[in-house]
């Protein structure tokens, strides 16, 4: 079908922040040709000193071109796209995301775009912007799509070909296994550990209080980190993937409770038998990680 | 009243673990004779070829030319001690421990010896046992200590140098005081976390089970650190520190129940308020803490 050129296309990559600046660093580095297109003079200025993409502008022209183009921006973005966005996109392309929630926007682009693939790089750090995107981001990491039935399956193959390209673990589900999955390993965490900081913060007793923030240590601050990290992206994993996000909660407070009943009962040895079990279930979700 | 020989006696610890292999290295650098008393002859062989202490043994003999003891056993072992142990201890000496609880400890205590100081230097690792003592584990960390209005001032005073000649951070505080705040930033962390573990591993949707596994990263293995750690020394900060952890757990649960309503309500931007200001709650926690 594709009469295109011998010499390669390139490769659109919307919005140069963590995900799409590194995008852009890897794929150039693969010898693809790269279109960044960003919103700000002021960020094209910044992704063009760091070498993010070959072209980088503000002008949604530079995508005509491109024969796989990668939506790599904020998931209110990906929900709302603008017009001149869509309209920017070419027919024939393969168009992709990196969103975190599948569903919603399967649900929003498989009507936009019928050569769309809803897929979810896991890769970030606590960085955010022009200056986040760093090289061998996705490598080793896990790189999820969720093709519906109606998926073109070219346009499927060519995401995963970029996936694998990129040293990441190819993965297919459906879109609410992998929200619900999420909303288990990454929402619900946010929510667990925003509270433990509003407990701390709301300590009534000042003298406890400041005790507290004396003696708050290592383990303190690992259970903290993602309650305490970027307000507007635990806002949106909620907004956007409320039903499994109140569903993995309302689990999550029954097993609370019932190790509450261990401490109210004194039952210490069932406490025990508890923190065994959960000693034993840390390292099955840690296949990636080193500590 | 001391009217002992003029080369300096000994300091005794008791238990040659994580914490007192650590103090035993670090007294020995600072030119103290260390005693070490030990409870089997397997750890007394491994203590000396770690060099934990000058003298090691078995027999509680060891302890009587010490001027200051630090029992450096397990709470449950303080909360319960042997009548050995109890009657090694030189009437003339102080006596301290290391306890992360400390109202149980002083009511023990303070009974059995005039000279106890109750104090917890909050240092720790994940390592335990006669391997896991190391050089500088007390540096820059707090070391409370908990007296009472019949604590001997010059026992405080003694164990108030040693803290301080290991680079600790000196803070005394009531025992209550110490066990609400050690019930909010280490001993409800535990609990939340394991019932994030205890969340995803009875997930009954096999498909999300799995694919959580397999998605879940850096954020997920900090936020279960503290409940996939030792069931033992989790089960006994409960069992120890009861009244405090259920106060605790409270106001935790209420403050989880507040998040949830947000939700629930579809309120985003009281979420993102929520979350701003668990953002800004955090670095007050983290003094000592590099991330």
């Amino acid at each position: 079908m594709e009469q295109k050129k011998s010499s390669p296309s390139c490769i659109g990559i919307v919005g140069l922040g963590l995900i799409g600046g590194s995008l852009g660093l890897d794929l150039q580095s693969l010898g693809y040709e790269v279109h960044g297109l960003v919103h700000k003079h002021t960020t094209e200025k910044k992704a063009r000193e760091r070498k993010l993409a070959q072209v980088i502008s503000t002008d949604p022209k530079i995508l005509s071109d491109c024969e796989l183009i990668i939506l790599a921006l904020p998931l209110g973005e990906l929900l709302q796209p603008s017009k001149t966005l869509i309209n920017a996109l070419p027919t024939s392309a393969t168009i992709t995301d990196v969103g975190s929630v599948k569903a919603p926007i399967l649900k929003t682009w498989s009507k936009l775009h019928k050569h769309f693939v809803a897929s979810h790089p896991m890769a970030g750090t606590t960085d955010a912007g022009v200056n986040a995107g760093r090289k061998n981001l996705f490598k080793d990491r896990p790189w999820v799509a969720t093709p519906e039935a109606n998926t073109d399956p070219h346009a499927l193959d060519k995401v995963r070909k970029l996936a694998i390209s990129l040293g990441s673990q190819w993965i297919t589900t459906q879109a609410d296994i992998h929200d619900q999955a999420v909303a288990l390993i990454s929402h619900l965490p946010v929510l667990i550990s925003a509270a433990l900081l509003k407990t701390v913060n709301e300590e009534n007793n000042t003298s406890v209080a400041a005790l507290a923030k004396s003696l708050a240590s290592s383990g303190f601050a690992d259970t903290t980190r993602v309650g305490g990290g970027n307000p507007t992206l635990g806002t949106s994993m909620m907004a956007n993937n409320t039903a499994a996000v109140l569903e993995a909660l309302k689990s999550y407070r029954e097993n609370l409770e019932h190790l509450e009943k261990n401490i109210i009962a004194q039952n210490w040895m069932q406490m025990q038998k508890e923190l065994e079990q959960t000693q034993l279930t840390r390292p099955g979700f840690l296949r990636e990680i080193k500590n």
